[in-house]
């Protein structure tokens, strides 16, 4: 029971929401709007439709726009049938999770240090064993093939990897992409960060590797819809059947409301444009947020090519990111997300995010660097 | 893998949905729109507020809603603090079913025979192991407290109730909470078909009898709210934690339009005047159906004084309901539920639904009664 974690960022945020004149940077959700075509589609929905039960596996049309949007945007050739609409890309893993088990019948699931802190509890929630595969600083937390293979056993399901990465913002690139393909094993893609991608390819996806995959994908981050609850599964055609059970027993079906909102968000060319401005917008940030780092004298530890997150290495001050993410927050009046939130390989790391404004980005920046200037005096004071 | 069963009615819906002219007596979804202080709310939160991720546990003014109108309708004494918000009621099943098993260190969980046909699937998927008790047509398929006894073992983490019940109609009485109260193991109860119920006390919870109980219910069946897709689980103290760690993980949080238009559906006393003129008709449709029935010979198994379902009794005319009701569809062109989809128990049974206008009720009655009266007639011929 005890092994079900609760994120350590999220009592920082409870604890921060209850303080004044905080900056805000372990903010995990998009800062802007949902355009206005889906909320208008939302609406009407509202208005004009019966808001009932849907298929199971989702509305025909947004299963539909979605394949037609992947083959579009990311170049696979799927179906409609393949996917698998849920409500938000987290009950969507649990799923992939499950049924990777059921059909390969081992139980198995390699997730990566650091990753996401709940895929590990997905995991355990279905009575799997969690193994870990090292993502290291001095590879820049990329993926290493090497380090993956000597994790494999007979009881391996699946693999799961994120690109663009959380929190790391490292993405994956064609070779490794491949590499994981030739493994031979499942692999379950989270890509609820593609699009957000500001160098190289902005959309890619396993299914452009393998067909020995499912991909995870829905509309919080992209469109700036995280309170719309709405993800999606891609699937194998052996999935399809028990997928389908399972939707229809435990989840009845998806938000009738958001599902209506979501064809409009793929299908509608001025939500099209409004996302690649918002993706611009991203990327300014981003270099603005890494420029500052740099005139602070800190260090960035990963390459952030995607989603909106850095890391920074802060081991030379402490060997505790939790502690020093409350002590930032109380002395510094900046909010962090401790590293060891997403695993062991980093600690001594901190994550912030630029889903914030430019604003609050210099100041937030600032506040952790003059922090940590005096901390350095301080710490050569007592060392004296 | 095989043991996640699909609805059968599901297929037969789908039979039915490529047919013309067939009456719907299969429906489980009130046919009812939602009141329309719900959705302008929801139109005026698209509008309005930002439709960020909330609270894992839900909006705290939901949560006090909630527990508020249990308070006045049930007659408990709840805070908001065991009051959790989920995306409908089955991932709230999901959530208890879990809980229920770690906090007992336990894995059988006992089911009625019949029941919903959902309900053994959520505990396999969790692992558990599913123990069923009897409701016999013999007791009108209403709750036996020795027949529950009789399957009480060591290893018993819960047992499920739900009332009013579905496929049957059967409401539990005083009694019968008072029994399952004192059996000393932890009561799941499923009450999404409460206020629903057209003798008797209109409101009541296993809450009102015992502590240690999870009580599930939602705004899809009393509210015409289902694609909406908004439920909640009401917990003790010290599942609150666990719980809370579980819903940031697997769901980060529930539809957040449908959560302000949840509030609204409680608090609204225009809409309070809908649901009471709504639970009118449907009983105005109870009492059609249950004459028409008679009128045309047929057997009533259950008294059904709750939600929107009556069990006829056709083991007259079948002892498979599965072949039966694709028989009615075909012959009689009138969809209904084969008993089996529920249990054993019910085999030889199928379940129609009053969640339909009175003109399509005595339409569908007549095709069936017809039906039947001329099956009887050709078995007769046969026999000579």
């Amino acid at each position: 029971m005890a092994e079900i974690k609760s994120f350590k960022v999220m009592d920082i945020l409870e604890k921060a929401n209850e303080m004044e004149d905080i900056i805000h940077l372990e903010i995990g959700e998009p800062d802007f709007d949902t355009p206005i075509e889906i909320k208008n589609e939302g609406i009407r929905a509202i208005k004009e439709e019966k808001i009932g039960y849907t298929h199971s596996m989702g509305k025909k049309e947004l299963r539909e726009a979605i394949a037609m949007y992947y083959n579009k945007k990311y170049g696979t050739n799927l179906k409609y049938k393949n996917v698998v609409v849920s409500a938000g890309t987290s009950p969507a893993l649990l799923l992939a999770v499950y049924t990777a088990m059921e059909f390969s019948g081992k139980n198995e699931i390699l997730v990566s240090n650091p990753g996401y802190a709940c895929y590990p509890n997905f995991i355990k929630f279905l009575n799997g064993k969690v193994s870990y595969y090292e993502l290291s600083s001095e590879d820049g937390f990329s993926i290493n093939i090497e380090k993956i293979k000597e994790k494999i056993t007979d009881r391996t399901a699946a693999i799961l990897i994120n690109s663009p990465g959380n929190p790391t913002g490292v993405v994956l690139k064609k070779k490794d992409y491949m590499e994981l393909a030739e493994l031979g094993i499942t692999i379950i893609s989270d890509e609820i960060y593609q699009g957000l991608v500001y160098e190289g390819k902005q959309y890619d996806t396993i299914l452009n590797y393998t067909v020995n995959a499912i991909a995870l994908n829905g509309f919080s981050k992209l469109f700036a819809m995280t309170g719309w609850r709405l993800g999606y599964l891609i699937i194998p055609d052996r999935y399809i059947m028990l997928t389908q059970k399972l939707e229809q027993n435990l989840f009845i079906s998806a938000n009738t409301i958001s599902q209506y909102a979501a064809i409009e968000a793929l299908t509608n060319e001025n939500v099209d444009k409004q996302i690649n401005n918002m993706v611009k917008e991203y990327n300014k940030r981003r270099l603005f947020a890494l420029a500052e780092i740099k005139k602070w004298g800190l260090k960035v530890a990963a390459n952030p090519l995607g989603a909106y997150y850095i890391i920074i290495d802060v081991r030379e001050y402490t060997n505790n990111s939790l502690i020093f993410a409350y002590k930032t927050l109380e002395k510094a009046r900046v909010a962090v997300t401790p590293g060891i939130d997403f695993g062991t390989n980093l600690e001594g790391f901190i994550r912030i995010s630029y889903a914030v404004s430019i604003e609050n980005l210099e100041e937030g920046i600032k506040r952790l660097g003059e922090y940590l200037q005096n901390e350095k005096k301080i710490g050569k004071e007592t060392r004296r």
